[in-house]
């Protein structure tokens, strides 16, 4: 047989796939999926772009360029301006979910032993992302306001980070915490980047997902309010979360520079992300669909957070610590007196599952913490599944027979 | 800006990719270019098998499984037991085009030194990809009959190639040079694979198009004839050139812990490929369209290979030396008197390209080859392409005005 070497000598796959295993369990209901709620998306709108993508086949079918179809670059720098950042092309590319640009990114820009700071907790493929770089990765902690940057101004400041490549984070409803970096914070933190000369590497695939409170530009939009920091930002979004994760359709903005890398190891990678199914995305924006859209996913999205909050709170009180986000797709929370993959343990038993917070972290790890999204389920399976996430603490705790 | 370090400090692209500018130009002739030709796909069965996919739109929409569809690699399984091949889900992984397959198999099983062999001249992107990965390479020729594999054992026996990681080889109508292996070198191959630990990474795209000549199974099909290859043997293949390539639909099978690994690597690159179009390959496979349309794409093939290769002989008689292919989609020639990127400088002046063979070459180009793929034009655009490459022939050597 093949000897493996390093770093695929023993390879972690996604805890968060482990759990897979249990969704197809009749009965279960999950706190666990990232997955957007299928029931959402726009079937008929879909449809239909795809109809007229059809209507010139070859574009469909045919080879793409690498770094996007054209007609949809145009379409996203557009949505790309309605979010208040102006790019022109050569600094977008379109990538198979948002995802891949974070590992073009990270192939193009770090190697073994560089030195990458991530937000921390922090959504798992990113940790696995730089584990699979050998990059040297040092934690940054979030709070309910997101990443601590008056914390990394002190470890910039008195030399104990040194030269960081990028530092990685989720600004605008974070995945798992939930949290929205304030204005302030993102201002402080583009100023850190020009004057220690790292990239932020911001990832948005959530940002459109706000059912409360104000809007918060992002960080690539208040580059121009900090002189010289459009040169350290990358950012990734994402139609996954917004139209459909199955188009596979993501994007990058980042320097024409860094574009242009990631575009040749691109081409060695895939040669171009499927072109039928960003002609479809193409169509879709370009009919304004997106617009109309969103505001039903907002409006889901705003009822389930709250039918989970309000049953958190109602059934287990002072045992569980959580702010309410104010968009995206999770809650972020604390369990008192156990662990939470304890907790999992007895949940399993009861058909609810939710993702134990260890995932989320590359080092300290707040064995208490846990994720629950709100996406999937429907209200009355949310209400169900909190009361069977009470009897599972009850159980755990030795409170209950 | 942004300081790179190596490997991308000075990025090379694709120098096929870099000949695209000129096939927007009015009245260009190309036999540059790999693409299928794009008037042979089945517009109509596709459409047909979209329109069976989109009954299941949350199969289409949502995220599937990183490995692919279950619904596709059914067929996929089907497709290869035609082919002569067994093989069990566990070892199979859809990817974004056989490119994708190559990518993750170098992930995760090439380090920055390791020894790599690639038959020479290769495919492009595949060098590019070894580069990427820091690999030392070492070639091996080819001749009419495919890879040298006397003396590849020869080089393995003398100990002057020593414990290399894997050969990557394109055993059949081989890109650039149209060549297939034979099947007593396709054995012997196998027996210097298990003898000397290394893994046969065989890329098939091209095996089912096959215009003349009697069919060869693949290096994976014949592991049956040589105890204990199986588990040396690494096999990509494609829909990109017998349905699409806008589907991006490809495949590897792979020993189960290599798949296992390439699978985990992929989670992390881009999660899965697109469901959507995995879902319309799935049912395209499904009702037998491919086996009824291949044949369509074999005859007209057949019929272009034959165009360029009599129009060649005619056209530039002693001047060109080539053997004509008998399947795929290239002509691999060696033109007499000067080097092919002379030959190109005149070529573009008289509306015709072609790629010259040094792009092949990781080492002792050979300036005086080319390609030509016949796949794309239509037959009176190739007759007159070779008109042209003719008229361009006597202007670069100076016999003309």
């Amino acid at each position: 047989m093949y000897e493996f070497t390093a770093p695929f000598q023993q390879p972690a796959g996604s805890p968060i796939r482990e759990l897979f295993k249990y969704l197809g369990e009749p009965g279960m209901i999950s706190f666990a999926g990232g997955y957007p709620a299928s029931d959402l998306f726009d079937v008929e709108g879909l449809d239909a772009a795809a109809t007229r993508a059809y209507q010139a086949p070859a574009q469909c079918l045919q080879y793409g360029p690498t770094d996007g179809l054209p007609s949809l670059k145009a379409q996203l720098v557009q949505l790309m301006a309605r979010r208040g950042v102006s790019c022109a092309p050569d600094e977008m590319l379109v990538t198979t979910g948002s995802q891949q640009g974070l590992d073009l990114i990270l192939r193009v820009l770090v190697g073994p032993g560089d030195l990458v700071l991530t937000e921390q907790p922090a959504y798992p493929a990113t940790l696995q992302a730089l584990r699979l770089q050998q990059a040297k990765v040092v934690t940054i902690a979030v709070d309910r306001d997101g990443l601590d940057v008056a914390h990394l101004a002190n470890l910039l400041a008195s030399g104990e980070v040194s030269r960081p490549r990028l530092l990685y984070t989720v600004p605008t409803f974070a995945n798992p915490t939930g949290a929205t970096l304030t204005r302030e914070r993102r201002i402080a933190l583009l100023k850190l980047a020009v004057q220690y000369r790292f990239l932020i590497v911001e990832d948005d695939p959530y940002g459109d997902l706000r059912f409360s409170g104000e809007p918060i530009p992002s960080i690539l939009a208040l580059t121009s309010e900090v002189a010289g920091s459009r040169d350290w930002v990358v950012h990734f979004s994402s139609l996954s979360k917004i139209v459909a994760p199955g188009l596979r359709v993501g994007w990058t903005i980042a320097p024409a520079a860094i574009t242009r890398r990631c575009v040749i190891a691109k081409q060695t990678v895939d040669l171009c992300s499927a072109p039928w199914t960003q002609a479809i995305a193409a169509e879709y924006l370009a009919d304004g669909a997106l617009e109309r859209h969103v505001p039903t996913i907002v409006a889901a999205y705003r009822e389930k957070n709250h039918a989970l909050c309000r049953a958190l709170r109602a059934a287990l009180g002072e045992c569980i610590e959580f702010h309410a986000p104010s968009g995206g797709m999770f809650v972020w929370a604390r369990i008192q007196g156990l662990d939470a993959a304890a907790l999992l343990a007895r949940a399993i038993e009861q058909k609810v599952i939710f993702v134990p917070g260890n995932a989320f972290f590359a080092d300290k790890a707040d064995a208490s913490s846990l994720r629950l999204s709100f996406a999937a389920p429907d209200v009355p399976a949310i209400e169900e599944g909190v009361r069977r996430l009470k009897r599972a603490y009850d159980a755990a705790v030795g409170t209950s027979v």
